[in-house]
């Protein structure tokens, strides 16, 4: 048996001929001894394991390291378990709970008893837990009956172990050890504790037993580590520069919106400086869909019950509708998307193959519910509006208009200066929530690949994150400090036509179903400003600021000529103010950088005797005196250009 | 007694002195002898009697004659008992319900038991209607007591009257008699049918005796009436026009709207070109409101309910209102007005008197509940978008911005070529539904009609017609056929402030109230809309118009210069079109003019060699062959100007 030979296909696609039984390590160490030492895990057939597991079958493998996302899962696992060892050291009465990794490091779940824990301990804890890690403990894996585990943890007298062991069936149990820290776990684990060189314990919060409000509360201590110490300190670096651009502080001392308690959780108010920005944004889009031949409609924002049993939204989303409105004898939804809208005033004419594509778009507003914990700013919110399209083709239309709406997609991110990456969503086979025919399925994949293919687009795949109704095509952005956000989709639709019983008279005289392509390269105004607003740190570029232009007189004897300008701007369509305030121009100065206008006009008695003006840039200062309408050319080509703003 | 002096003052203000006891015919036949002649009845302190009854005390008086709204009220009146007296000499047998006149005429409701009575009938009526009008038959008053008039009805087997007379108190019951005709009435009547020289029998329709589903249907017939022939000519000539101005009929073959009951009812779905026209009037206002400073902002299109507790439109207005939404804890409405969304933005933020006037507008859809039966087109829906705004001043600054709102409703309403009659919408003090102080009702009523006197004005006061918290100005436009609609209003507000608690610091430092102006110039966008269609017939200025150009190649040797022609327009930001079929020139031409597109482009062989285009304007035909690049700046110029349509 330990003869036989198997074989390893890397991520490359290359493969590799390995006694059965080598272990990870081993597999690492053959590719490189760097990639050896930098290994934490290895996943093998899309499961992550311990580097010293034999390897039995040909599989597919991939070596773990910091730099991908299995690694860093496995990497905060480990973690967690340092940072029981490190409190189980500091409290030896502490019990723990449960301690996974997440998106952006680890936390776990603590019964500390009487003692309270607050965050001036977090320090102490810290310490503690670099002490552990320099120890180099290797990460024990045993496998341990059901009964030993229970004897384990009812010595202990740890209740929670003991019921998170009762739902576990035995043989498949296994703990744990580093140190003199063991724990109940499932793995996987890095080689040793050495690797976690940097530690910060980030928050402190209550959390129920099991998510239970009748259980228990334990402490729950966030933590994130890193292998290097560099590594930590760019991460705070990063997360101070993202609190400095949230967008809800933003977003108010902009003056970009506000959430009234009074009229509704998640309903933002858009101030006037968000309206302009909302509005400038879909001037934007709806400009680039004229010219490709878009056609806006507008639609109410009820809609009959009748239409979401029809497209089968209803009941099956009930949980993220609101409640239905009885009007006489009819029920009425507000609207939780435009689609089926937008398939009626489809089917409210005759249409023929000469009539395709019809591209229906709106600006529609929606509504879903969200469990008020969830609300965010404009970021999650219980109504927003959608740059709604829906694309009406025949199936021979279909991959150009697939491919019109991705290059829509491109042009508008590249116009934020935002990197694209792609993915192509598809469906899960065994899962049944993807309705509709599997043919149909199959085609829609083979279609959308086909067209990212042809336009050399570099993509991943991602089975199960399809819409029900069919896959899609989505845009996760990455903003100017790296954060992704999943923004624009395409999705095609085999299903809708179906349920609508959408047809047009083909150029054979019979009738025949088109294909839908449901498209929003924003996804929602909401989301999208307030992920604007972060990656431009509220310093937009011009065409969007909403105020661009803040002219400054110094003195009352240059009041004629600042509204002689001020004029001249407004009626060229440039958004500006005037400040004629009695103040010094430092404190006005100061007032438009903290409103991040981007061009102050200080007007002085040089200025007006030589009918100049005296430009500052927002966080650039002085750039200059130029004739006044050599300033109108520069920034109306800058604002024709969307020009970017320069990197700080 | 017969020698007293009473004092009746004319609707000029002039007064003059009367024997107490003279008639209303006499009256007038002291201004002149053709008042005299024209005269149907005269109003007495807002009564309106017959011209024999005496007068016999101080009185502001009006002669009525056909021209005014009191005088047409009683001819049509009068015509009701024509009608029954020729449909009594027609059908012995008919009982009569009742017969009062309306807007547009007047119609009787009547039994004519077995009998049944059609389309075709009408026509035999309206013969022997003008052969009784003709008669010149005096309509007698007489006082008669209750019994007598039971007795009267019961012998004639007449239960309608009979019920009706129940009701009545004994002393006030009169009857009216002409010819051989006899009717319980109350009057006024004019003095004899010779008046009458014009009939129409316009529809028949069923009605139930009382309104009440479970009683007898009778037969109603609608008529109307007139003292000339030449009226009665106009006014069918009237509808006819009216009815091919539909706009139901031509919303639908312009695409410009679409009511589907799967949606629901009252919730129009704006189709393409529909949603251009309305795209098209926001961008006019918006302009308009950004040059005066408005600023616009979003709000959701729901709110809580505390939001309309505080208004108090909750539970007052409920009728109109839609069912809440419970969400959670909370109950939210679909919002029936935007006005306390923007007082929440008001207050969202410190206000100083430096901040104002705050002018915050928006395109804000509200949701009002109809009775399905209401419900008609784009005029009366269930859904419907503002124009709104409210602007928030002190009240040094009201006045000022009064007559801005004003103005720029008078400017609005210039652009589409609609008159505008002006009335100054007072409370009725003696009506409880007008909340608040009565000194600030006094104030904003004097108040708006000092701006209407200083704008020299021409206007009237109608007192009871004021919103609950403010008088207001309303607009009431003629259209191209002379139909009145009433559209925009400026309303003024010294209550919401109080009841949403706005406060601004004023220069001593100390809060203030600042006063509200709410302002609609079109009013409801839908309703609007709708006016629109009728007062163009369809037929929009340049600016307006969905499509504005279409170009028609006659063969398809010239494709490539109208393709290279619709570019090069379509790049100028206008609506064009291309015609491609391989069709006949004339059946191209027939389809462009059907759908009432301003321009045609008739692109032949001669065209193309001398690169001009040869022009057709809709219902003008071919008006001559221009170079291209003239065309173009000659049509930019009719859309810059908001060039009206000629008449046809």
């Amino acid at each position: 048996m330990a003869k036989d030979k198997i074989t390893l296909t890397l991520p490359d696609g290359s493969q590799r001929e390995y006694t059965s039984g080598i272990t990870g390590y081993k597999v690492a160490e053959s590719i490189s001894k760097g990639l050896a030492r930098a290994a934490l895990s290895i996943t093998v057939d899309g499961d992550i394991i311990d580097l010293d597991r034999p390897i039995t079958q040909d599989a597919s493998i991939a070596i773990n390291t910091w730099n991908s996302e299995d690694g860093k899962y496995t990497f905060w696992h480990s973690s967690a378990h340092l940072l029981a060892e490190a409190v189980q050291a500091l409290y030896p009465d502490a019990k723990f709970g449960i301690g996974p990794p997440i998106e952006n490091g680890f936390y776990y779940d603590i019964d500390f008893g009487e003692e309270k824990i607050s965050q001036e301990d977090l320090s102490k804890i810290e310490d503690k837990f670099i002490e552990m890690a320099r120890k180099k403990s290797e990460f024990e894996r045993k496998a341990i009956s059901k009964k030993e585990a229970l004897d384990f943890y009812k010595e202990k007298g740890n209740e929670y172990k003991v019921d998170l062991i009762k739902d576990l069936e035995d043989g498949t149990i296994t703990f744990y050890t580093q140190g003199d820290f063991t724990d109940l776990c499932r793995g996987p684990h890095i080689p040793d504790s050495g690797a976690v060189k940097a530690i910060k314990l980030t928050s402190l919060a209550g959390a129920y037993w099991r998510g239970d409000v009748d259980s228990k509360q334990l402490t729950r201590i966030y933590g994130i580590s890193f292998p290097k110490q560099k590594l930590l300190k760019e991460h705070i670096e990063r997360m101070e520069e993202a609190k400095k651009r949230d967008h809800r502080k933003l977003g108010k001392e902009l003056g970009i919106y506000k959430i009234d308690k009074m009229v509704g959780s998640g309903l933002p108010l858009w101030l006037p400086n968000g309206t302009i920005l909302r509005r400038t944004l879909e001037s934007f889009l709806r400009e680039e869909q004229v010219k490709r031949g878009y056609k806006e409609v507008i639609t109410p924002h009820i809609g009959s019950i009748e239409l979401y049993k029809t497209s089968g939204h209803y009941p099956y989303y009930q949980d993220s509708q609101y409640n239905p409105i009885k009007v006489d004898d009819e029920e009425y939804m507000l609207k939780p998307m435009n689609c089926p809208h937008h398939h009626r005033i489809y089917s409210s004419d005759m249409r023929s193959y000469r009539d395709l594509p019809l591209r229906l778009a709106e600006f529609g507003s929606v509504y879903r519910y969200e469990q008020s914990g969830e609300l965010s700013g404009l970021s999650r919110v219980r109504g927003f509006t959608q740059d709604d399209a829906h694309i009406y083709c025949t199936h021979n239309q279909l991959k150009q208009e697939i491919q019109h709406t991705i290059e829509l997609t491109q042009l508008v991110f590249k116009t934020f200066g935002m990197p694209v990456d792609i993915r192509l969503s598809y469906r899960d086979e065994n899962d049944e929530k993807y309705g509709g025919d599997s043919d149909y399925w199959n085609r829609a994949q083979k279609e959308i690949k086909e067209v990212a293919d042809e336009m050399e687009l570099d993509y991943t795949v991602a089975p199960g994150e399809a819409s029900f109704y069919g896959p899609k095509i989505d845009f996760i952005i990455r903003d100017a400090i790296g954060r992704k956000w999943q923004l624009g989709t395409v999705q095609v639709d085999y299903v809708m036509p179906e349920r609508f019983d959408l047809t047009y008279i083909g150029s054979d005289n019979n009738k025949h179903r088109p294909v839908i392509i449901h498209r929003a390269p924003f996804g929602s105004m909401e989301r999208f400003t307030s992920i604007l607003i972060e990656h431009f740190a509220g310093d937009f570029p011009l065409w969007l600021a909403p105020e661009q232009i803040r002219i400054l007189p110094i003195a009352d004897e240059q009041h004629a000529y600042a509204t002689y300008c001020f004029e001249k701007l407004k009626q060229q369509g440039l958004r500006v103010t005037m400040d004629d305030r009695s103040e010094q121009i430092g404190g006005k100065i100061r007032d438009a950088e903290t409103g991040k206008i981007p061009y102050m006009l200080i007007m002085g008695a040089k200025e007006v005797k030589a009918e100049t003006v005296s430009v500052r840039r927002h966080k650039m200062g002085d750039v200059g005196t130029f004739k006044f309408s050599d300033f109108i050319s520069d920034i109306t080509e800058e604002i024709e250009t969307k020009a970017l703003p320069n990197k700080d």
